[in-house]
């Protein structure tokens, strides 16, 4: 681990080694619920135009930190990148989600897929560097990936969807193909994952966000498998160090053992997860990060409080022997009309009352 | 149980009684994948025309279990009955989903909130009669409703959400509010399905839609304690026989042992579950309905009967005494793309492959 950070928290209980108190980020904390990203947002014009400005990107990744006491940062990005740079031609209509004008439907194209040249997503490992540059020793910086899976579901799809149903057609009745496209974005996303370490991402996050759809059985097969090989695939720091490795999936309760046995450091849950009833399943030795339901930040202060605590005491109620391997987060991404204040609530909330947990001897 | 039905399987394995075959039906088994169906919409002009009406309500809930050998027809209806004659007013724009034109947002909407008159929902007890008349003894009727928690989620968003921020915040925030709208919605739910026991449905399930979305803890406090609630206050048949009842928790894997204790006859599941690994967590007695992914019909034919067997074996892997208590099903209501000719397969399947799970001696 680079010891030249003020603030190493975040990477020790990623590695579940003792810390002085539980460190907190949040998911898509760079985003719309800030003034300040909305202000940068106007000026780059569009979302892509916003992601694949280094300077823009830096900018918006710095807002939340400097805003509020987070553990981490994490690159301001999007996870269509990679099917991106495959030829798929993402694009964002105004007041709609993402949208690949070229989806992978048909046999034909499935065969013209292939593991895009880094060089075309060289912007992103810009935006990794350059906000390294801008952190200095603050804070360590997270990369980010799709899963192989989730990317699949888009490539597919050719935008979200509400059942998966062409996606999950070609699962069922031609699942030649989708494995092809699951082992191209394998690739991808190892290689993808590896340039961000090498332009220096001190973790990287694999967001499995549609993970959670598929049946048993079908999440084995399409997307634990996957995610697997992109871990698998994953290098070490220019220095040595281990590059921390968190899986998220949403959705992913029915499968916490077998998630646990990925090979990464850092399992993340949402908050239909007991955390205490988790930590056993994912195994000793694996930190959790999670869970607070997004939603909790429309209530009040005394509230994020009490939900902080219980969050807290849910995860320390383990029986296991050590109380380190927590990274507080939210169960999913942070909802734009989230009150900016609140946030300052929970963050502040989550390091005051986690130190009494911290400060007892070590059994 | 009422002995003069000519297909009692349905009604025996939701007991956990000894059956021949497994049965079958499917959740939203009348519906827009059946051109029938939409024959039948198109001449009650609306949605709504439909369902409020007992002789088109009849013709719909007939349609499938004429054109498959289903072993369960149930009640053509909606879940939004009951706020509607709560008076929110519940309308459907074309190409939408449900809204209701005066949600319930304030202390003062639910201040006003109360049990409706059942009279209000005469058309939907006069479908149940009829549709009991239509079916004559050939099979068992299942009358419905939503759950308190799923009704007051579109009672408090006013229609469908992504991220069900208005109810969660009412309860983080005012947790107060939502307590006295899931108390009113229990004892209109109970009353609402009593009335569809008194009109003769012989089974009865409750939708809880929308119960995976909550957190852990507010799923126990706000969907469970309501569920258990509707349950402790439903009756029996006219003639002393218990009324089956089924409880449906789409993403409710997390907390099936705590599902299992609420007094159901059946538990059931959508398709991230593991039936064979569900079974010993709702305990013994406890029937499981599901779980097939509805996408799975998008298979061709092989597919469809492999996925079948698979989830039959998957079932009856479960280390337990015995091989009763499978009701098949989706995981979810059935596509309206689905192609109507895959659900015969799907059917014969299900009939065809449990034979031999039930010819073998019983331990």
């Amino acid at each position: 681990m680079p010891s030249s950070l003020q603030n190493d928290t975040f990477l020790r209980a990623c590695l579940s080694q003792p810390v002085p108190f539980t460190p907190v980020w949040l998911m898509r904390q760079a985003g719309r619920y800030l003034p300040e990203y909305r202000a940068t947002r106007a000026r780059a014009g569009s979302f892509m135009g916003l992601a694949t400005n280094p300077d823009f990107a830096t900018e918006v990744t710095l807002q939340p930190v400097d805003r509020y006491a987070l553990d981490a940062a994490i690159l301001f990005s999007d996870i269509l990148t990679v099917p991106d740079a495959m030829g798929l031609r993402l694009g964002f209509a105004e007041g709609e989600g993402p949208r690949f004008e070229r989806p992978v439907r048909d046999e034909a194209a499935v065969a013209k897929l292939a593991v895009p040249d880094m060089a075309k997503l060289r912007y992103v490992f810009d935006a990794v560097a350059s906000i390294r540059r801008a952190l200095a020793s603050r804070l360590p910086l997270i990369g980010f990936s799709g899963s192989p899976w989730t990317l699949a579901c888009y490539m597919v799809e050719g935008a979200g969807s509400d059942d998966y149903r062409l996606v999950k057609t070609m699962l069922y009745a031609r699942p030649d193909l989708l494995h092809r496209i699951l082992a191209v974005n394998a690739e991808a996303v190892a290689l993808y994952l590896n340039a961000q370490i090498d332009a220096g991402a001190q973790a990287v996050m694999i967001f499995d966000s549609w993970g959670g759809v598929l049946a048993d059985g079908a999440f084995q097969a399409f997307s634990l498998a996957y995610t697997e090989r992109v871990l698998r695939g994953l290098k070490r720091d220019a220095d040595g160090h281990r590059v921390p490795h968190i899986v998220f999936t949403k959705g992913g309760g029915p499968w916490l053992e077998a998630i646990g046995k990925l090979g990464a450091d850092v399992v993340g849950v949402d908050w239909t997860v007991n955390l205490g009833q988790a930590r056993p399943r994912v195994g000793d030795g694996i930190a959790l990060q999670g869970n607070l339901d997004p939603n909790v930040l429309f209530a009040g202060p005394a509230i994020i409080r009490g939900e902080v605590a219980a969050s807290l005491a849910s995860f320390h109620a383990a029986p296991l022997s050590t109380r380190n391997g927590h990274v507080f987060n939210l169960g999913h991404g942070i909802s734009q009309h989230t009150p900016p204040e609140h946030v300052s609530v929970l963050v502040d909330a989550v390091h005051e009352l986690s130190r009494p947990y911290h400060v007892l001897p070590q059994a």
